[in-house]
């Protein structure tokens, strides 16, 4: 951030940020990727060392009111009596691991829950999901932290996650759900997405025969052309008007 | 129900009941769990001695005044010439037979059909379907009725499931449905959601592998946390903004 | 039908039965039984040698003004230009045939597709499919007519059809789909969605192992009880409501 | 074309063909063929060496004002600096090597990607599909291209796919989609869900046992019959009530 920045600049960079998140909630609830449970965050676009989250609620409901801000380590900036998700040190951790993600989400959608408790590789078999990276793999609650509520509550426990995510953009996590990071809003919806069609397909395929995962070359390349702007704003604009908005 | 309650007070107390039973009918359509037949009862909030119960409808459209009051032997409290549903007793003799259960359940969520009649678990291999409980039994109805039409039509039939049941929140009856049990009517939206989605996944799992249940501490810690107030109140909103209410 | 109906109750009695045969087209694509292509028809509720079918529209889009009124032997009653459809004759084989036949459809619901060329048995599984009956046979028309575009387009082809599907409630048709045949509307509305959905449970048991079918006593019985007036009834309103008529 | 028409026909035909065009981007979003990416085009109506194809939009959101149109090589006609698509090359390399076909979908269906790497026939196994025609081969873009981003974005690549399509109305792109070719847009709607269609149908019939496909006598008969002005015209009355013009 430009210490030139004026506050009328400033305001208008954190209002279409905010403007963004919320949509980002919405989205993720229109495509199945999160329901009842699960979140979508972004660090703060002015300070790197923050991030925003919507309070405790569900993403389909979320409105711009909601969002609130925490520092790296999870605390609340400012007064706010009502409650954070308890989840939210998955965000946190990662942000401070990872200088290159500025959003993530954690989610629970269905078809990537059996592959968390399997042997089976999620590597991309198909062009689309190519932007999940071309190893998935999987933490365990028990091996750290034995019987618990399953629940990433603790910046111990997000980092414990964070360690298995590693540089990648997707990790899964053993009968409960993912998480993925990207280096914006838009990415990170398009890796969840991705996720959740490539966990479908290979088990499709699977039923049927062998998976042809898409090799290093494909997947590098066929991801660095999906996180273009081009495709980004492509993408953005279906998900933004399946969410209810209309065109833009 | 302390005996001091003011009769203005008993009548917003019943009025919260008969409002969310309504909702929690809608719900239960909209999320697949229940469709032309099925049904969703709460224990009367003032006298635990009578339970709640539409009049014979699909909770598609169940309205304020279908909703009757019955005694936990099925009788109708009151003048009313509609019919209730021939298997109201499933709700009665649970009622009965289960002081901490307040809120009743009983779907064919297509998911759990086939596990009527196969002898595989399904227990909780997630942790938001903790809350289904550890041990997921099945009642044959041809054990102890031979061949029937398959409703559970009389306090007797109610009881024999009621057994079935025991002290779980979750019941399978093969060749028909569940029934899903719990303290109030969130919890049992949630049992019957967490039913419906772990059914599913087990199925995708086991085409592919072997499934990793939770842990019995898992499952503990996971429901004890998920039948907590936050979490309840958030899967509610959820609930409701699917079920057409907008945001409350 | 009585000789002394005057004309206004003759002219309600059409009235009634042409209402409900628009909103049957309406339900079927509703429930994803019938797309583009397939059909619902009534026999005439006065005069039984003539049966009351849309012309040749998809189901979704019909209205009053396309119903048309033919002999069982699929000529036009009256002057009308539009075509209709060319498997009419499905219709009229089957009411010729089987006089306690009052309502039939043809359709191509997905999922009993691959049990048209499977010698696997789709008896019903659970009590909601037991309307379709204890046995489910399957018409090619590869053995008496040879390579086709696959149409029962004459009333020979629907004879031949219709004596496959013998006294029961289905026929399964190999490579093309299903009719399904009631006393009533609303019955063969509930006979076409048991047996989309029995296929889909079929499938999903057997992928996991043995079926188990009901009884012959817990078919006939639980067929009875659901083809009487009050679950009818019940149906009904649920699927208006689905359709999008609202609450009637 | 005839030398004769008079500016006014023209401009009405190329104002029907671009109406049509946008419906069948919206037809194609509603009946999941298409998502964020993937296109339909159609051959210039009066110009057989151009092709109309949306600028660089996802299906679900493109209208009027977002046609553009091309030459064969895929060179933009006018002035016009939004982005084209850059898998345009589909189009032209098709509609040069095939005089028959006027309109072309480039898409992912699901349903489809587990064949593009499976040596499993999706030869028709019923009559709605019969419209894909009796082989579907596979494209590969390793063989000649080794490893790319996945995309066909050049006139090489297209006609390399031009080439493995054939004759045919269907090829598939192994870990990407594939493409449908057919006389006019209602068509190739017909061939795009008839494919998607029948890969669910081959997939779910392959995992109780053996697919019985039509036979070529079939394949041709009923592709035949599908193809001619009435069903399609059926067709496409069903796609657009479902894509919510309403009854036109």
């Amino acid at each position: 951030m430009p210490a030139s920045l004026g506050d009328d600049q400033k305001s208008e960079i954190i209002d279409a940020a905010l403007t963004r998140l919320v949509m980002a909630n919405h989205i993720l609830a229109r495509e199945d990727i999160i329901d009842n449970f699960g979140h979508v965050s972004m660090r703060h676009p002015l300070r790197p060392d923050r991030y925003l989250l919507s309070r405790s609620r569900s993403p389909q409901v979320v409105s711009r009111g909601d969002i609130m801000e925490f520092t790296l380590d999870g605390e609340l900036i400012g007064e706010d009596s009502r409650s954070p998700y308890a989840e939210r040190h998955i965000h946190g951790a990662i942000y401070k691991d990872r200088p290159d993600v500025n959003a993530v989400t954690h989610h629970h959608a269905r078809s990537i829950l059996p592959f968390t408790m399997l042997d089976i590789s999620l590597r991309p078999m198909f062009h689309m999901a190519s932007v999940i990276g071309p190893d998935v793999p999987t933490w365990d609650s028990q091996h750290e932290f034995g019987d618990t509520n399953m629940l990433v509550d603790s910046m111990e426990m997000g980092h414990s996650l964070s360690r298995t995510l590693g540089k990648g953009r997707v990790a899964l996590l053993r009968g409960h759900g993912a998480v993925c990071a990207a280096g914006d809003i838009r990415s990170v919806i398009m890796v969840s997405i991705g996720l959740r069609d490539n966990a479908a397909l290979v088990a499709q395929t699977l039923a049927m025969g062998k998976v042809t995962y898409l090799t290093d070359g494909e997947i590098e390349k066929s991801s660095n052309m999906l996180l273009g702007a081009m495709p980004l704003a492509r993408a953005w604009d279906y998900w933004v008007a399946r969410a209810g908005y209309g065109r833009l």
